[in-house]
């Protein structure tokens, strides 16, 4: 670990592989030695072109994504794609159902809301999203929209519902790549690249090609088809994003791939359950044991006095981006895949020392 | 001039200032010494929320915006807006008008009739696209929408017309900041960042607030009004993208403003029209004269097999983006505001050179 490096436990954007940030630095002052910048050159040359193509084939690498689909790069994060779904897929006369595990998959029913007939058809809202709802009903709609990660929260799906009655869809914003998954038991996974997958200004859709071939928005620009079409390339992208994303999937495959992300991540969520469950009662995380979420880790300590003070003193040794979202408070340590197992234990190092002192 | 610098002729992405580019490259390994990459940071923590503020501040500087007009940052680029437009502003019962100026302002009144009645007023389609329709209709309507400069045809206005009957609407993605513009004379001026204000990944809006507070689109992404009340930051913007505009803003600040901008563009496009003009037609510029581009200036050489040996050679001397756009073919030189006088000199040089040689 680089010993300039700060500890980053930001929620996103969030922490990326120094590799991946050194070879950006270089490319934004002058690419390849070329005498032009990354950013200044045209996303039609061949140079760009070559660093889109390689992201897409690495992704298709890394995930194993079957030949029957389809990966778009866009623009607008998880946000647009809460409009551009009930745009294209909410059939007239049929409903969209939504699982809602709190704050995003919130935003996307009520996105989709202003679009057609939606049915949030499960809800952990009973319990303050504390915990994944299981049981999630299999019946006939336009699609059922669940979230597989909730950076606010702090819960994750370890096993997704099996659907067979309507087209699956996953926003993933929060933790794509951070684990193996079955591609083929969604129709359409997306996510903004700002938490594992590279900084914020790109978004991944992975898309079954039946299902993408069913979107009926009567924009050009707001229809997966276009972007397919013109392999995300109808529009100027965010060249940089893509950049910065393809040098993110070329470290997940030099350390090992999926599985060495999965064991890492493990690892380190382990570590600070660990430390929060041996804490007797000091710190509390407010999730479920199973539904743990392994990218976001949300706790409290005995009153808000101590959670400012632990906030105040972390910030003075360089821990950043601890503080809980503004809608529930506490702490939150965000451990997506670049964040270093060494972060994570000067982490847990200084919550032993501050429980002892405190 | 550094010399380690290509010669950047491309028409978007382009050419930003190297100042910029230098703090970019070290913003994205370190921000200030805190040992985290811009591009690692929270979009809501207070050094991001500086740049964000700082780069708003200083475009309603360097404009001279008037305090009823608001400052967007969007993603999507120009595209998402021919969407977003008529969703908003393209009332049931009336038309929009547009005038069609070729390729871009084709597409978008394409995107907008996927919305409503839409007119082209005026067109320069009888002539090739090579000039700017003048006497524009003033007729009532939901909003007249312009294009102030075509990138490919190499067209720009120099006087907009005056509309008093309907809300007029200017795409400048490729002639924002490159001169005085006086911005009450428009209710909605947007630009996709990458000519002349940044790199790819944002849209600028400068929209007058009256005309905001219509937008009537049922989406929450995609209503103006949206990104209004959460100053551009309801969801994670391209936080990248933000901060390099934010330092080609204060790079034209330092050079002495768009005074300064609208000089040095002038100078540079005089030279190169000169060296056409005064090739006994060995050079030939298709656009009206008065109508004439200073940001993209595309021409002809006698043959195609000339535009080819031309575009060759052009290459070996590190002169980046002289290929005209696929639709026309020939030669195009784009000079945004960052492209610097030597590098013109160069290209005329070499034109003169070519000419004698051939």
């Amino acid at each position: 670990m680089n010993n300039d490096r700060a500890h980053i436990f930001n929620a996103g954007p969030a922490v990326l592989p120094f590799e991946a940030l050194q070879k950006a630095s270089k490319a934004v002052l002058n690419y390849n030695g070329l005498g032009l910048s990354l950013i200044e050159m045209s996303h039609r040359s061949k140079e760009f072109e070559a660093v889109h193509l390689e992201a897409i084939s690495n992704l298709k690498e890394i995930y194993n994504i079957p030949a029957d689909y389809e990966i778009i790069f866009l623009q607008g994060g998880a946000s647009l794609q809460f409009a551009m779904i009930p745009m294209n897929f909410l059939k007239q006369g049929e409903t969209a159902h939504y699982v809602d595990t709190g704050t995003w998959s919130t935003k996307a029913y009520k996105e989709a809301k202003n679009f057609g007939e939606v049915k949030v058809i499960a809800t952990s809202e009973d319990k303050k999203y504390t915990y994944i709802p299981k049981n999630i009903p299999d019946e006939k709609c336009s699609y059922l929209h669940i979230t597989s990660n909730n950076t606010i929260r702090g819960t994750q799906y370890f096993n997704f519902p099996k659907i067979k009655n309507s087209p699956l869809i996953c926003d993933m914003s929060s933790d794509i790549l951070s684990r193996q998954v079955n591609i083929s038991d969604f129709d359409m996974i997306y996510a903004g690249a700002q938490k594992n997958a590279g900084p914020s200004g790109v978004t991944i859709v992975i898309i079954k090609k039946t299902f993408l071939e069913s979107s009926a928005c009567k924009s050009a620009y707001l229809n997966y088809k276009t972007h397919s079409k013109e392999n995300s390339l109808y529009n100027t992208p965010c060249t940089f994003a893509t950049y910065v994303m393809g040098e993110v999937f070329k470290w997940i495959k030099s350390i090992g791939g999926l599985d060495e992300v999965e064991k890492r991540n493990r690892e380190k969520a382990k570590l600070l359950y660990d430390c929060i469950e041996n804490s007797n009662g000091f710190y509390r995380a407010p999730v479920e044991k199973n539904d743990r979420s392994w990218m976001n880790v949300p706790y409290k300590l005995p009153t808000e006095e101590l959670e400012a003070k632990f906030l105040k003193e972390a910030s003075l040794k360089r821990f950043f981006g601890l503080k809980g979202h503004r809608s529930i408070g506490g702490v939150r340590a965000s451990l997506y895949n670049a964040c270093p197992l060494e972060s994570v234990q000067a982490l847990v190092s200084f919550m032993k020392e501050f429980k002892k002192n405190n």
